[in-house]
C-alpha cells in the first residue's frame, strides 16, 4: 500500500508541477498563502467564471484518460472567458481526491492540466484540496477584458445574423463512440479528439470583441438548442435557424449529424450574433476555423427551425443535469 | 414526488434569493452570463480564494441545519480574505445537489447564505450548478486589499511576538457536542454557535493591515499546531508557544481545553505576528475580541511548547483530510 500524502505534500506536489512560473507582476504572491493577489492590466476589467468537472457526471475514470481530464477541466472553464471576448490569466483549482487514488492518475492529470495551462496562457494561482470517494474538480478562471469590449449574451437585436464557429455536434459524437468502446479512450479520430481535448476559441472571441463585430456571444457547452434559447432569453428576442446551413460533422450520417448539431453538448464553439451591416466584415473562416451563418434573430420570442420551407419550433433538447 | 427543477430554473431561484442587488459599478454584469465582470477600487489589488464544503466531510445533512451550511460555506471562505487584511466583495457559488433534495433544504441553505452575504458585505457574482448524489459546495471569494497592505504568511521574523484573536478550540468543542447529540444541532451554547456560525475576523484583519502592525498573518482553520507550522514554514522560522498563555474555552475542563486550543480546527480566529517594538501599539482587545500573546517567533526552525519550564516539540496534530 502506498503511503498516503498529507494535504501539505499534495499542495507541494501540485505547486512543483504547475507553478514554476507562478510569481509575476499580475500574481505577486504565488501559491501557498491564504489567498492569491491579482491585478488586471491597466484599462481592463477582471472576468470570473467557475465550472464543475465531476467523476461520474462529466468524466468516467475508467474511460477518460487522466491527461484528458486535466486538459478538459481547464479548457471548458476557459471557454467561458473566450465567450466574453476576454483573455484567461490565472485559475484556482479545487480538487477532491479519493484516498486510494494511484499516484500515476494524479501525475497524468497534472500533466494534462499543465499542458492546458501553457497552451491557454492561464497559470495556477491557488486552490483548495480535500478527500472524497470520487474525483471532484472545480476550476475558477480569472481573465481580463478591455473595459469597452466585453460581449454579453444580452446584446442580440432582431435582424442580427446568427453565426457559429467550427463544426457542431462533433464532441457529442466522440462521447457516443467512447461509450460504445471498452477500456480507456484514445483520441483516434476528430470526434474523440474534440470530446477529450476541446479547444476554447480564444483568438476568435478576442478578435470579435476588439473589432466590435459581435452584438452578443456565448460558448456552446450544452448544445445549440439549449444555449441559443439562453442567448435569446437574455436578449429578449427569438431566432430562426436554417437547418440546411448547420455546419455538420462529416463523421456521422446526415440525419444523425443534424440532430447532433442541434442538441449535442461540449463543442465549446462560439455562438454569436452580428448586425446586418457588419456581416460583410466577417470572413468565412477565422484562420482554419469556419464561421457559418445559421440563421437570424427575430422579434418573435420563440426559436424556430426551418427545413426546406417546413417550420417547426426548436425546443432545448440537450443534456441538462437537472432533468 | 416533486417536479424536478431544470438547471435554468435553479439558477433563476438562486438569483432571486441572492442577487437582488447584484448589479453595481464593481459588478456590472450580474448573474446569468458566461462570466462575471469585476473591478476593484482604484489603488487596490484583487484577492482570490476558494474553499470546499462537502456533505460528509465538512457537514452532515442530518446534523447541520441547512441554514448553518449556507452561512458557514461563505464565512469560512471569507476568513481567508480576512487573513490577508482584505475586504470581501463578491463570490462565485459552485453547487451540486442531489436530484431528490427537498425544496425546504435548498430554501434554508439559501437563507443562511443570504444572511452571510449581507453580514459579510459579499454578493453573489456567478457560479455553476450540477447534480450529484451528495451536496457539494465550492465558494470562490473575490476581495480587495490596498496595494501596500496585504499581509502574507511569510513575513514573520525571529523575535516577533505571536498573537491570536478570541478563544481557541471552541469550534472543535462544538463539533464534539454536535456529534454526541441526536438529530439536528441547535446553536444552544457558545461552542455550538461557533461551530455552526463562525465569524471571520474581517475588521481586525483590515485594521492590522491598515496600521501595518502585523508582520505575518493567517486564519486558524485547521488548528493552531497545524496552521502555525505553515506560517513558520512560509516565513522560514520557528516558534515557542507558552502553554499557560493560550486563550482556552471555559466550557471544557482545563486539560481538555488545552488540547482543543492546540489542535482544534474551524475557529477562524486570526494568528498573527508583531515586531517587538509594535506590540505596545496593540490593544488587549479589539472591540470585544481578546488579543492574546501566546509565544514568540524563533530562529530555530522547530516549534516548541513550553509548560511551566518543561519544553516539548509541538507537532501538527489537527485534522488533515489527507491523513
Amino acid at each position: 500500500m502506498e503511503r498516503k500524502e498529507t494535504e501539505n505534500e499534495l499542495v507541494a506536489r501540485i505547486s512543483r508541477k504547475l507553478a514554476a512560473t507562478a510569481k509575476s507582476k499580475a500574481l505577486p504572491v504565488g501559491l501557498g498563502d491564504d489567498a492569491a493577489l491579482w491585478s488586471p492590466t491597466a484599462g481592463y476589467k477582471t472576468v470570473l467564471t467557475c465550472d464543475w468537472f465531476l467523476e461520474g457526471s462529466h468524466f468516467l475514470r475508467g474511460k477518460h484518460p487522466a491527461d484528458a481530464v486535466g486538459w478538459k477541466c481547464l479548457a471548458r472553464a476557459v471557454s467561458d472567458i473566450a465567450a466574453m471576448g476576454g483573455k484567461p490569466r490565472c485559475y484556482l483549482l479545487s480538487l477532491a481526491l479519493p484516498a486510494g487514488l494511484r499516484a500515476k492518475w494524479l501525475s497524468e492529470f497534472l500533466n494534462g492540466l499543465a499542458r492546458a495551462s501553457r497552451a491557454l496562457g492561464c497559470q495556477l494561482a491557488g486552490g483548495d484540496t480535500t478527500r472524497n470517494a470520487t474525483v471532484l474538480i472545480t476550476i475558477t478562471v480569472v481573465g481580463e477584458v478591455h473595459l469597452k469590449h466585453a460581449i454579453l449574451r444580452s446584446g442580440a437585436k432582431p435582424g442580427d445574423a446568427i453565426f457559429v464557429s467550427g463544426t457542431l455536434g462533433q464532441a457529442e459524437l466522440g462521447l457516443r463512440q467512447l461509450r460504445r468502446r471498452h477500456g480507456m479512450a484514445r483520441p483516434s479520430n476528430a470526434a474523440l479528439r474534440k470530446h477529450l481535448y476541446p479547444e476554447p476559441r480564444l483568438a476568435l472571441g478576442q478578435w470579435l470583441a476588439e473589432k466590435r463585430i459581435a452584438t452578443a456571444m456565448m460558448d456552446l457547452s450544452d448544445g445549440l438548442s439549449t444555449d441559443l434559447s439562453r442567448l435569446c432569453g437574455a436578449s429578449g428576442v427569438g431566432a430562426s435557424i436554417d437547418a440546411n446551413s448547420l455546419p455538420l460533422t462529416s463523421l456521422a450520417a446526415a440525419r444523425g449529424a443534424r440532430r447532433l448539431a442541434l442538441h449535442g453538448g461540449d463543442d465549446y464553439e462560439l455562438l454569436f450574433t452580428v448586425s446586418k451591416r457588419n456581416t460583410a466584415r466577417l470572413p468565412r473562416a477565422f484562420g482554419r476555423l469556419a464561421l457559418t451563418q445559421i440563421g437570424e434573430i427575430t422579434r418573435e420570442k420563440n426559436i424556430v427551425l426551418e427545413t426546406n420551407g417546413r417550420v417547426e419550433t426548436l425546443r432545448p433538447g440537450a443534456w441538462d443535469p437537472f432533468r
